[in-house]
């Protein structure tokens, strides 16, 4: 008989973010690429959400919200990494329908 | 097939701003332009808004707004630059209609 | 076609304010003026109310009112350099007409 | 004509104190007089109050007041220098007629 | 005529407590007498309600109050030193009438 | 006629422990004693209750319960020491009955 | 006769956990084993809840919890360490039966 299988659920405001890697590669506005190893002081990132608690109302699974990148929580699971992120640290939210977006597109 | 497109939406009390960037060159009284290195504590500067959250409340799209430029949270989209800060952050407003301006035009 | 014009209007608690320069001019109980050079701590001074946003109460335009003048935010308007205050950090106003005034005059 | 006369008026909480120069003088309890230069600290003091803001319920003009002297906003008017307090930041008041006084006598 | 007199009254939440000089005479467990001059922090000490301000719901004149010494205000009231307190920082009362009392006596 | 005597009452919420001495004595889990002069950081230690005040719902007289030892206010009452805490302070009590206890005991 | 048992029992908002030292071997996601002696700033942990206070609402005794090991109080129980969080500090829990889980496994 398998082992029993324990699923993650986040809790309370807590969100769970696959940070794109590809968002660290940074581009100024003349076009020149900055390597990541520049720190760029207050600059906010792209992350995917992969889990929200019960008390989380702007964002579900699948949404990509910017936030900030120092200073977070980390987990791994089964070898990915993952931030762990409150709901009111998101700044904003991409997704395929909104109702009073910002005209912006990712 | 073209791939899906994320636009973008502020959360929350949260609000896009463009700054001009040639608010920041500065004039002092008598009319002297101080260059943009010298730096200014306390100095607020304008700046107009791309976007704003659910709960934000007094400021809109292509408002001009009011706030201090330092120690802001930048974004950038498509290569522009835009700076993310909290509705309760603003200072002031200008637009072309007003209820209880100041009298005082930008 | 003249260009739209944008007309200033304050947000929230916040008080415009135009600092009275004479006021930077001191003097002791004993009757000597002490240059404006001279920093005396925790020494509040006056000036003049030019835009208060919707939920301020207690002033108007053209109230004088009382505050300390020590890391105030600054915005400058067509040459002319403003304070912006919170309500909260006023202390005192001084009208032409009062309801529970102090019987001192400015 | 004369100018329009601006009748000060306390804001919110606050206080106006005239504080009593010879409260400085200090008297150990052995009776000995400690010079005003000697820092007491956490020494309270008393003043008579001038003005007091729409909020304030506890004291009024005229009432001897015990507050830290440590600190606090000054304003002078007329060449007379006052202290601006907020009523929670006032310990005890001296009065002819007194509900729940202490029995003890200034 | 004789002068008015100003009877003192405590505000808010404020508690005026006449400290015991002996309880500052210390005995350790096995009975050695501490000299007061050994700073011992965060130890308690015992003094008696002198005036309560109107918000003072558990405590009365003539109680004996357990608090801490340390950073106290203090005011001095015809050649007497007074400590001035809040009643959130007493930590015990005693009384000669208890009703969930410790069993223990002073 | 005897002096009268005053009994001790807690106030708010704040709860009279006396410490375990023997809770000192620590043994790591390969079963080595420490000795009390090996400071342990962030380790709790068990103690009684002797009083609470009228606040306190979750602990009485008798009941045994764990807090954080470093920085606790202390009262010396007839010669023997306690420890005043908050009630909010206690992370766990042990009592002979429990309604949802962790099924592990002292 | 025997001793009274003194069962303990969680106060408030807190929860004893059992850490899991197999969760302070960790692994790169390259796959590469990190000995526990090298600190990884801000990264959470596993544990299994032992007990939690009348107050705690969204984890029960055998739930395996998401937190930050550093700075927590431990506890010391026949001779097994616990430490003792605060719910709030709980990110994510992972159970057999999850009503909003992430779809990832422990």
């Amino acid at each position: 008989m398998a082992d029993p299988k324990f699923e993650i659920q986040m809790l309370h405001d807590r969100v769970m973010v696959r940070v794109q890697r590809d968002s660290e590669e940074r581009r100024s506005s003349a076009g020149i690429v900055i390597p990541a190893t520049v720190k760029m002081a207050n600059r906010l990132v792209w992350g995917e959400v992969c889990g929200a608690g019960a008390n989380v109302r702007s964002v579900k699974a699948g949404d990509k919200v910017l936030f900030n990148p120092e200073d977070q929580y980390e987990v791994e699971v089964q070898g990915q990494l993952y931030l762990v992120l409150r709901e009111r640290d998101l700044h904003a939210v991409a997704t395929q329908q909104t109702d009073h977006g910002t005209g912006l597109y990712l």
